[in-house]
């Protein structure tokens, strides 16, 4: 189907003077003139007008979805707008943050705390991929789940609030890649390990890979009305070492079941120094590899039935029992599997084979006809049943090179990305045909469509997640941006119609919820909330009841803040006290956030309306210390601000040594 | 002038069938409905379209400049272009950031390590004012200096890789402002401090401020050549505690001469639980504040001559000497000033005053004859020679509500900031007149045009930076994006064409140039470079010579990374063994960058092409730790990975105990 000449019809609107009457012919041909220049003067084509169109939105005007994208190893969420392709915001997880101060205030040190390892902060992630929560297999837009692939964690976001509320670790397993999926309800969220290792944080040379590395997958219970994930009523499955890689949950006729692939029957673990192949080939030598194919609502009975044997903590159902007990199923998969993705009626199961060709697409009648009729293959080396693959598979599909990830739309489409082809591939689900390609610039990883993985897609848009950008944006250095490419899924053949460059952070999965599933807050209520536990913080401060109290613990300092001054605004304290910082922002209005930041004490909170933050610290260093709201909250923000008056333990005034030795001899002390 | 009517020159373009003949009517009337349908299903108007092509930029097409805005509390910097308005990339400056590896390796800890204060490790910043290095008063694409409010510190980022290079700080001042700013050759990158304190960092009563408490402004000097600030040959000039705030240097007419405004003449220092009045109410009384006139040529030259005191290892010049000397002059500056800024011709300076309506512009011809004839108008408390207002002025512009900031075009026109009118006024240098006014929405903070701090300002484009942002974008619960409003100069009026949210940080202030100007390395050359130091690294590792060595101070990695592979890629070491891993990518393909993640060790590095990165860290957790590229480098990227193994100091093997009790009994060491 030919472009509409878009050109041409300006081009016209130009020579209307002559034919019609009904309007000024000077407005016209400047109007069409001065659209025309436009497009000269940028070099824009027609395809690039509608492309610009289709996205561009003015001022005050709201995007119709949200996209959740992990950061990657930045360790946080990236929120992208669509059509508009703006970021809204990066929502800190597992790293730091500042500007939310997020790691910087009692209450979210916390929630850090709970994704120590061996005993060790962390302050960064490779957050991989990100999870809506659902019911009924539909984006409920409640929370947000991450997982961590580097060590092993799992994040809960609210997005009541777009805060984390919750890291978990499991010393069970060391690595994810799986990490997040959920189940139709929401009932459990889905880690798998990627890398395999001894399970419980023990010793093991890595020759004893096949007898003592397992891999597994763990179901996180989530607790909606808490809002948190419950390790007590949580789970593992223990795995072949095979390194499992990807996992989504089964739907509508698969619900009850989970799936995961793996990457290496071959059992290699490198040793490219050691004489043995590096993993990379060592891992690519078999045609096939293994589906996981688990009854997750039987695991689930069978640990609750006792089955399981608990390790570090977690409880952990056997290999062999999930093998005995009709758990656990595999299916040959080709080759060096990666995607695995369910379609939205939950019949089918796609797998995109890197080193493939193709796109497999397994039925799960199929495999549960063969699982009822115990129609096995054999069993694999660990005594897990496997299933044939011609009798477990509706087709496949003959994509080109590199196929990934899959997504779909609402007009019985799927689309798989293509890493090594730097493409797209648009086929229909029922005939399993290519319809289509779009390029993609490149090395595209992950897709992800509008409400993609629910049982009810949106199509109309679809995010191509690309890995390199090389000259595709104003060069910023040897490390470069990703490229997210926004797909209209609604027109055919499918339009490019924006790149965008992620700035920080390599996006691994995204998911694409239609905004107004979410209702965020503006502000906390009540005044003097802990956003963390939620209701009324315990040291929450009324205005006029600041003060400051010297207790057996140190100094407690009752503080407010409103534009535009903390009350109190001068602190004095003693070398060596511990300070007790509990400040409660008493503005009610939406976006009057006030920072706090104490100098050189490497303190600064995020205070949104409403909310109440508590930081606890030493006074080592003695000194005269600005503190001042580090949002420009008001004409007069500069003025936000007050001292931090420590006083040396030795008498130490005018000696021009910025660190007074500490010394037992006492000072006078004019706390107030 | 009525806007050119844009619509209907399409509806006519739907009615050429009747009229033409030249053209397919069909085509033509699908071209001009698509485009009218599109107009309506996305409700754009008219200037809406105009927003978008003036705006969208197709893929692969690079923008026309860069944006560098501080990231406020983030501690960082981010980087827009425009006018695609896309944010290509945060760099990561004051706070540790994992996808770039900051603060990870031992290189950038090393930099990091640079701002330590009081002792303390420094996770974060309040990065305000960036500053494009300049030749000429021109900017040269070079460096990148920003400054932290909270810590008064300083950074040097390189613009060949967009890497922070060099963090200093001086720990004579507690907080700074006004920073950076450059002089008209670089030669020096000002830092004005914030709130006074004593200097030096030692401790003194808050009731001493009179007495006791200074101000100052640091002359960084910064050596071109090696491309880092350097504190031996910088010194500061001490100020009274009058809350000095903002910056700029003089340039052609005013070369060798610096600005500096202050909003405390009034020395009010907070105490609102004290019964004094708080900040906000005791900054704000008096009339007029001191814009403060420097000329630090000359007291480049009294330091030399040996006129300055060291406190802290700064050479400081003391205000008596300043004052005494001919350096520091005080001009009234009407009320409660922020933004001071030089015109492009260095003639005029334009102060905002927060609580006056009007602009002022300082001749600086008539200040400095006031200067030369000695015709002063008495003395401040300090015996800093003050100038008269009505002589030291050309006049003032009535603006409005709030003014801030001043920026400039090519046209003779100024744009200044109105915080409480929330817009921008565009007004004529020549004759103080306000042209026009353009909304934004809300809260302006600065403004920055493009090339609009040099001596010769490209017009175009300007930027409005706004504090708030409810209810123009997507919500995203209480804390709130910024957003930054791209307007267009060459029209008249001028036109709105874009809002941008700032999904992470409160950027203060921006610098636009010409992108033709940088000129960023893809690749580190040669391989093996170590990119802080530069040059060779060295510990860098050549391909086949990569090695494990046991050695007093620990075990030594010598690896590579190349796709898709680590060598070696299974590193056994002893629990409680130093381990310093020496790293080398050996890629030397734009874009080929490798991450370096080791699992709860809290690691990863990231390596672009060619660098090489050092990391020392104690294995004091037994266990098996995967270890993998955190980048999407290739089809096999899960693949590109390997073991860590820290056998326990007692043979605690299958012990299910994540951390074995560390015991001096040895243990067999399979170490290769």
């Amino acid at each position: 189907m030919p472009l509409p000449s878009l050109r041409r019809a300006l081009a016209l609107a130009l020579m209307l003077s002559a034919c019609s009457s009904d309007t000024s012919p000077q407005a016209t041909a400047t109007g069409g003139a001065a659209l025309q220049d436009l497009m000269k003067a940028r070099n824009l084509s027609e395809d690039d007008v509608k492309a610009a169109l289709k996205t561009f939105t003015p001022t005050g005007r709201l995007d119709e979805y949200y996209l959740f994208g992990s950061g990657g190893h930045s360790g946080q969420v990236v929120v992208v707008g669509v059509p508009s392709m703006r970021i809204l915001k990066y929502i800190a997880v597992f790293t730091p943050e500042p500007w939310q101060g997020y790691g910087f205030d009692d209450q979210t040190k916390a929630v850090l705390a709970g994704g120590r390892r061996h005993g060790k902060d962390l302050t960064w992630a490779d957050t991989h991929h990100p999870a809506l929560s659902e019911m009924a297999g539909d984006y409920d837009g409640k929370f947000l789940f991450i997982g961590d692939k580097a060590n092993a964690r799992m994040a809960v976001i609210d997005l009541a609030d777009f805060t984390t509320k919750q890291i978990v670790t499991s010393h069970v397993i060391e690595s994810d890649h799986g990490a997040a999926f959920v189940t139709p309800n929401t009932d459990y969220v889905i880690e798998v390990t990627q890398y395999p290792a001894p399970l419980g944080g023990v010793y093991a040379d890595i020759s004893t890979f096949k007898e003592k590395y397992r891999g597994g997958a763990i179901f996180w219970r989530f607790d909606r009305e808490k809002g948190r994930l419950d390790p007590e009523r949580s789970f593992m499955l223990e795995f072949p070492p095979y390194v499992q890689d990807l996992a989504d949950a089964g739907k509508l006729a698969s619900d009850g079941y989970a799936f995961f692939n793996s990457i290496n029957t071959e059992l290699a673990y490198g040793g490219n120094a050691e004489g043995r192949p590096p993993m990379e080939s060592g891992m690519s030598q078999n045609d096939m590899d293994y589906l996981h194919v688990v009854n997750w609502r039987l695991a689930e009975k069978l640990v609750a039935d006792g089955k399981a044997k608990t390790i570090a903590g977690m409880k952990v159902l056997p290999l062999e029992v999930s093998a005995a007990e009709g758990v656990l199923f595999f299916v040959p998969e080709p080759k060096s599997p990666h995607g695995v993705d369910v379609t939205p009626d939950g019949q089918d199961i796609v797998v995109g084979g890197k080193l493939d060709t193709h796109g497999t697409v397994y039925s799960f009648a199929k495999i549960k006809a063969l699982i009822d009729q115990k129609k096995f293959d054999g069993k694999d080396p660990y005594g897990v049943p496997l299933l044939a693959f011609k009798d477990a598979i509706r087709g496949q599909v003959d994509l080109g090179l590199g196929p990934l990830h899959t997504q779909f739309d609402d007009q019985g489409f799927a689309y798989t990305s293509l890493f090594l082809e730097s493409a797209c591939a648009k086929w229909s689900l029922k005939d399993l045909k290519v319809v289509e390609k779009i390029p993609s610039s490149y090395n595209i990883g992950h897709i992800s469509a509008a409400e993609g993985d629910t049982v009810s897609p949106d199509g109309r848009y679809l995010m191509m997640m690309n890995k390199w950008a090389l000259d595709r944006f104003a060069p910023v250095g040897p490390l470069l941006p990703q490229n997210f490419q926004l797909v209209d899924l609604t027109t055919n053949p499918m339009q490019l119609l924006y790149d965008l460059p992620i700035p920080l952070g390599e996006p691994h999965y995204a998911q694409m919820i239609k905004a107004d599933k979410l209702k965020p807050e503006a502000i906390y209520k009540p005044v003097g909330s802990d956003p963390i536990q939620g209701g009324l913080a315990k040291n929450a401060v009324e205005g006029g009841k600041e003060r400051i109290e010297r207790r057996d613990d140190g100094v407690h300092v009752f503080m407010t803040a409103i534009r535009s001054h903390f009350t109190p605004d001068i602190i004095r304290v003693k070398q060596g006290d511990t300070i007790h910082l509990h400040i409660t922002n008493l503005e009610q209005a939406d976006d009057a956030t006030h920072g706090f930041a104490l100098d050189s004490y490497n303190i600064n909170l995020s205070l949104e309306p409403g909310e109440h933050s508590d930081v606890t610290f030493k006074a080592d260093s003695a000194g005269v210390f600005p503190m001042y709201c580090t949002e420009f909250c008001s004409a007069l923000h500069l003025e936000m601000a007050g001292y931090f008056l420590v006083e040396p333990q030795v008498a130490a005034l005018d000696t021009p040594t910025p660190e007074p030795t500490p010394a037992p001899a006492p000072a006078p002390t004019p706390n107030p």
